[in-house]
């Protein structure tokens, strides 16, 4: 018997915001694996840590942060072979994964490893979007409108233009590229539309105006630009 | 005392991918709101079924499905109402959302009537997307990959323009427009991206390329245009 390998998206950080079907599997979970970022705690491993049963073996995977990709996939090429030796041995694994699995998740990188070879089962979770539209009270997208997601880290010049062509966007991954996507919507005269939302479902969540926005902002942050509720009346 | 309405996504389908704060909501309810289509029954309230308590108010919202507005207006302005009665005699009301209630959901139309008046809290849930791509085994972005989400009723050449200056897309509320949507993608020289997924995480889900895909498409269909995994390991 080979085990299965689950994708398991944990939310966008509020325990309760995980599915029914996480919190089950998570629960009966005899191998969990997860990244860590550079040595620090892993943000999916906290948000289930209540779920993951006392005797479970973790496989802890550190991802460096780097620009460079090859010393990620070292870490994912280690954390897949770990994970291998488990299904080979016929134990399933739960892979936590922060939000929704295939939605900028580090899952996609031992799927990519994995789903080849072995049978993979993704739990899809809700992303940090939808969580950081309902705590900002903003709607995303109605009718026939379009929905851009950006991630923080492209140019400003391509950020201004994917912005410019838009109707509703969400931007990802702000941390240290606040201050150049701040000037890109401010050049656009955006600003009034532009939302920041940081840590979104956690006790330290902030919601603000961007143009309210702390000088620098932590990697679990989003900026949302949408009309407001009105539209839809 | 005032009542809260709550917008509560209960996820793409199957029962258990809605989330712990989202069940024990609906779990707790004395009244509860969905929108039904065009008198026929309502998919949020399937999902929810097993858990709403058998004393709860239901109040059902028929809401045509016409092009013009103006119906539809009307049979939020009704529902609304109906709420606000509740919520000013100071009980809660919880309205079930399929999906994520921001996210094309029909909760947007209440929030807009009532989010001014009376306390809101969105509980968010997961979206048919990242449902579409779990049970495709299809991972939607990474890295600084961008994502479009577009609604298939958009008139041809805009899917056109949308589509060619895109990474990754998810093509919503496909239904009618499946053979419109299915001629842009052929034109564009990308029918092995795409795929074609119905009723994702129910028992009767369908996921197929778009080129085998069943000539009449359900409402609850979507097409994603991916790159494979390879991309990422
Ligand atoms: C690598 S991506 C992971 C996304 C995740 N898989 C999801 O489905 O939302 C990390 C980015 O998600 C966003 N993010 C994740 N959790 C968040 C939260 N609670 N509040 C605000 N942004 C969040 C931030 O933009 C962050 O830089
Ligand atoms: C009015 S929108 C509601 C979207 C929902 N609020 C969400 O968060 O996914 C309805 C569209 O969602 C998509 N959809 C919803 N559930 C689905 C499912 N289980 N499988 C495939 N598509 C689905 C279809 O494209 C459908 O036309």
């Amino acid at each position: 018997m080979i085990g299965v390998l689950y994708g398991v998206g944990v939310g966008p950080g509020a325990a309760d915001l995980m599915t029914l079907r996480a919190a089950r599997l998570i629960g009966q979970a005899a191998v969990v694996a997860y990244p860590t970022l550079a040595g620090g705690a892993s943000f999916a491993r906290a948000i289930a840590a209540d779920l993951i049963p006392a005797g479970a073996v973790e496989i802890a995977m550190d991802v460096p942060m780097s620009v460079e990709r090859q010393p990620a996939q070292l870490a994912y090429d280690a954390g897949a072979a770990r994970i291998a030796g488990h299904l080979e041995a016929g134990r399933d694994v739960v892979c936590l994964c922060e939000g929704d699995p295939f939605f900028y998740g580090s899952f996609m990188y031992l799927h990519a490893r994995l789903s080849r070879r072995f049978r993979v089962e993704v739990v899809p979770g809700v992303t940090s979007i939808a969580a950081c539209a309902a705590v900002a009270g903003r709607p995303l997208v109605a009718r026939n409108e379009r929905l851009t997601v950006l991630p923080g880290p492209l140019p400003a010049a391509e950020l201004r233009d994917r912005i410019a062509g838009a109707e509703s966007v969400a931007i990802m991954k702000v941390g240290r590229h606040l201050g150049k996507i701040r000037a890109v919507i401010a050049d656009l005269g955006l600003m009034d539309f532009a939302l920041y939302v940081e840590r979104a479902s956690l006790p330290e969540q902030v919601v603000c105006p961007l143009a309210e926005a702390p000088k620098a902002a932590p990697y679990f942050s989003m900026i949302l630009l949408t009309k407001g509720a009105d539209p839809w009346l």
